[in-house]
C-alpha cells in the first residue's frame, strides 16, 4: 500500500470513505473501554493477594528492632522497610525514607516544602522568588506537570529521546539561569516513551553545574524493576552525583504501586544522608509516622529484593502479551501508511504513538466518540501544549486482551481517518 | 498538712530536706518511663487485632459500588468509608473526604494548601500576605502550634477554659483583624484540659463575622468518641455554621488513630460540599487516591457507628483505671499542699497539671533526671512560651498501671520539691 502522503486527492477521498464506514461500524458497537492510565489489570492485582495474609490477628506486629508497628512513631519508616526499599533503589537505609502509599504525593510534598520552606543549601523558600522554573523532558508524565502548574512553577520543555533528555540544552539552561531550580526525570522506561537513560545522560545530569545552589533533580524511578521485554539497567544517579561532587543534587522516588496494590502500597524517597536529615526535620511538622503496618506487610511478604524481582517477572509475563497485541496491531494496521510512528518500549506501562503533525487531538476525540478513552492529547507536554499535536500515550495494561483488541481496532481506524482528513484539509 | 505557702522558712527547709531525700531515692531506681505523648497502650492496640483478619487473600476487595480497592482511583475515598466516617463526624458522605493514615498530616496539608493556593472565597494564597495569624486557645496541642510555626503563621494565644476559648477576645480579634485567618479548636476533651466546648462556645464560633473572607476554624475533633468517664456531647459545628450563614467557615478533622492503630488507621476531613469540591480540585495535583484497602478494612470491621462506639467503650474501660490512678495519686500526694492544681477530664488522653507559677520547667527537668519523660514544659503554648511556667500535660495511656504508679510517685515528689524550692528562692 502507498503511504497516505503519496496518494492523489482522489485516492485519499476513497480512503476517507472506507475509513469513515469502518469507524461508523465500530462506533455503532457502543464500546466503553479505557486505555488512559497506567493501571495494572485485575490479573496483576491477584499476584499480591497473598500479602493480605501476612498480618493477621495472630501475627506479631513488632519489628526486628522491637518497634510496635501498631503504634505511633518512627517518622522515617521501620528499619527493615528502609533497608529493603533502599536496596531496591540502590541506596543505604540511612538514605531512604519510607512514607505513605503514593510517591506522587511525596513528590508534590517535596515541591510544596521547597516552595514553603526551601531546600538544603537554598537561600530562601522558592515561593519567595519572583519566578521558579523546572525543566520538563517531553514527552513526559502529565502528573509531574500538574504539580508544577498547580504550584506556579514555570515549565520549560526539553526534548527527550529514547536515551535521555537533550543534555546540551539542559546543561546550558541549568548553568546559566538561576531561576531553573530543577528537572523532572523518569529515568527507566520513561513515561511514556519507554526508553531508559543512557550512562552518558545520567553522568551528565549528575555533573551539572547549576547556577541555582538549591537545584534538584526529581528522579521519579517509578519503573525501576518494571521491565516488559528486557531489563535495561540505568546508572545509580545518587552514586554518580557523589562522584561528581553533587551528592545533594538528587531526590529519588519510587513506590510499590505497580508491584503490589496501586495507591495502597508503600512509597519511598531516597537521597543523600544530608537531604534525608534536612527533610526529616521538615517532615516533623507534617507527620508523626506513616502506616508502618503496611510497611511490615510488604517487608514480610517480599523478604528481599529478589522477592520483588520474582514478582516483577510475573507482572512482565502478564503485560507482555498486551504490549505484543498493541505493537502488532499498530504494525499490521498502520505500518507503511505514513499516518504515524511508534516506539517499542522495553518496559514501563506505555506505548507512545506519534501521529502525523496536527492529528493527535482529532484521534483522541474520534476514539472518545467511539467509546475508547485515551489520555488526553497534549497530556505528555507542559500546559497540555504539544506544539506538533502529535503525541498520544497508549496504556495497554488495564483492559483485558479481548478489550484491548477492540480498543486498538478503534484506535487504528481513528489514526488512519485523522491522517487522511488532515491531508485532505 | 499546711499549704506550702503558709509555711515558715524553717518548715520549708525541713520539707526540702525530706523531699530531696525522697527524690534521690526515686532517682536511684534508674527508671525509664514515658508519659510524654498520647499513645494508646499495648492492651488498647490488641482491641483492633481482629481487623487484620478482615481482608485476606480470599476476600473480595470490591466496594458495594463495584470499585476495586486494590487499584488506583476514587480520590475522595470509597463511598462506604465516606458514609461511615461522615456519620461519625455528623455530616453527609458528600461533606466527607477520607484520606491517608493521619489527620495531622491532612491538617498540615490544609494549611500548606491555604498558604500556596488559597482557600475558597479567598483573594489570594495566604503566603502572598505579609502576615497571617491564627488564634491558638491555650493550653493546646503542641503539634498544631508546630504547623503554624513551621509555615510562618503568627500565633495569638487565647485563654481556654474547660468549656471553650475566651469568646469575647476571639470575636474581637476575628472581626477587627483581617490578617487573622483561622483558629485551632479541639472541641471535645480538649488537648490537654479534657473539657468540652459548651453550646454557647460552639454557637458563638459558628456565628463569627470575620474581617477575613477566607477565615477558617480548624476543628480537630480528635476525640469525638473518646470518653473516659462520661460522654459529653458537643454541638455539630458544621450545622451551627450553616444556621449562622457561615457554611464554609469550618474544616473538621478526625481519624481512627486512637480507635484502631495510631498512624495506621484512616483519617478524614469534613466540611461543606463547597469546601469539599474546592479541596478536591486542589488535591487532584497531590494524589490519585489514598489507601482504599485500609478504608475497606475499617468499614468491614466496624460496619457502622455503633461498631465504633462499642470499640470506644472497650478503650474507655482500659483507660479509666489509668486516669483513676493519676488523679487519686495527685489528690493523695498534692491535695492541700498548694503546689498546684489539676483538672479531672471527662475524656481524651491527658490530665493537665497547673503548678504554682514558675515551677513547670523545673518539675519536668526533675522528672527527666529521675527517668520519667513528660511533654516538655511550654509545649501547651505557642512558641513554647507558657508565661506562667505552670502547665504540664500528663499522658497516662501508654505506661502499664505498675509503671504509671512509679511515674506518678516521681512526678509528685518533683512537683512538691519544685514548689518548695520556688518558695525558698
Amino acid at each position: 500500500m502507498k503511504q497516505y502522503q503519496e496518494m492523489t486527492r482522489e485516492e485519499l477521498l476513497t480512503q476517507k470513505e472506507q475509513l469513515t464506514q469502518t469507524y461508523s461500524r465500530l462506533q455503532a458497537k457502543g464500546l466503553k473501554l479505557n486505555m488512559a492510565r497506567g493501571k495494572p489489570g485485575a490479573d496483576q492485582l491477584e499476584l499480591s493477594l497473598p500479602m493480605l495474609d501476612v498480618l493477621s490477628s495472630k501475627s506479631s506486629c513488632v519489628t526486628e528492632s522491637g518497634l510496635d508497628c501498631r503504634n505511633y512513631g518512627e517518622l522515617l519508616g521501620i528499619p527493615e522497610a528502609r533497608k529493603l526499599f533502599g536496596e531496591y533503589m540502590g541506596v543505604t537505609p540511612e538514605e531512604t525514607i519510607v512514607v505513605g502509599s503514593a510517591s506522587l504525593t511525596f513528590m508534590y510534598d517535596c515541591m510544596a516544602r521547597a516552595m514553603l520552606l526551601g531546600v538544603l543549601g537554598g537561600e530562601k523558600p522558592w515561593c519567595r522568588y519572583d519566578k521558579v522554573k523546572f525543566l520538563c523532558p517531553v514527552p513526559g508524565y502529565d502528573r509531574h506537570f500538574t504539580i508544577c502548574e498547580t504550584l506556579g512553577v514555570e515549565m520549560i520543555p526539553i526534548s527527550l529521546s529514547e536515551w535521555g533528555p537533550d543534555m546540551d540544552l539542559v546543561e546550558k539552561l541549568v548553568s546559566e539561569d538561576e531561576t531553573v531550580k530543577g528537572i523532572w526525570c523518569v529515568p527507566k522506561y520513561t513515561n511514556p516513551l519507554g526508553g531508559s537513560y543512557s550512562d552518558e545522560a545520567v553522568r551528565r545530569l549528575a555533573a551539572l553545574k547549576p547556577a541555582a545552589k538549591d537545584f534538584r533533580i526529581f528522579w521519579d524511578n517509578a519503573y525501576a524493576a518494571h521491565y516488559v521485554y528486557e531489563d535495561t539497567p540505568v546508572l545509580n544517579i545518587l552514586e554518580e552525583c557523589k562522584k561528581a561532587g553533587n551528592p545533594d543534587m538528587v531526590y529519588m522516588f519510587g513506590s510499590t504501586s505497580k508491584i503490589t496494590f496501586p495507591g495502597a502500597g508503600v512509597a519511598f524517597f531516597a537521597a543523600s544522608k544530608a537531604n534525608v536529615d534536612f527533610t526529616a526535620k521538615q517532615l516533623d511538622a507534617q507527620a508523626i509516622s506513616w502506616d508502618k503496618m503496611n510497611m511490615l506487610r510488604h517487608v514480610r511478604y517480599f523478604k528481599d529484593v529478589d522477592g520483588i524481582r520474582a514478582q516483577m517477572d510475573k507482572h512482565a509475563a502478564i503485560l507482555r502479551p498486551k504490549f505484543d497485541a498493541v505493537l502488532s496491531t499498530l504494525e499490521a494496521e498502520l505500518g507503511g501508511t505514513g499516518a504515524g510512528s511508534w516506539v517499542k518500549p522495553k518496559g514501563g506501562y506505555f506505548v507512545t504513538y506519534m501521529s502525523m503533525p496536527g492529528c493527535a487531538k482529532r484521534i483522541v476525540s474520534l476514539c472518545k466518540d467511539a467509546g475508547v478513552v485515551l489520555t488526553g492529547a497534549g497530556a505528555t507536554h507542559p500546559y497540555h501544549r504539544d506544539p506538533e499535536d502529535s503525541y498520544i500515550r497508549l496504556a495497554p495494561s488495564f483492559p483485558s486482551p479481548a478489550e484491548l483488541a477492540q480498543a486498538m481496532e478503534v484506535f487504528c481506524a481513528a489514526a488512519k481517518l485523522a491522517a487522511v482528513e488532515k491531508l485532505l484539509a
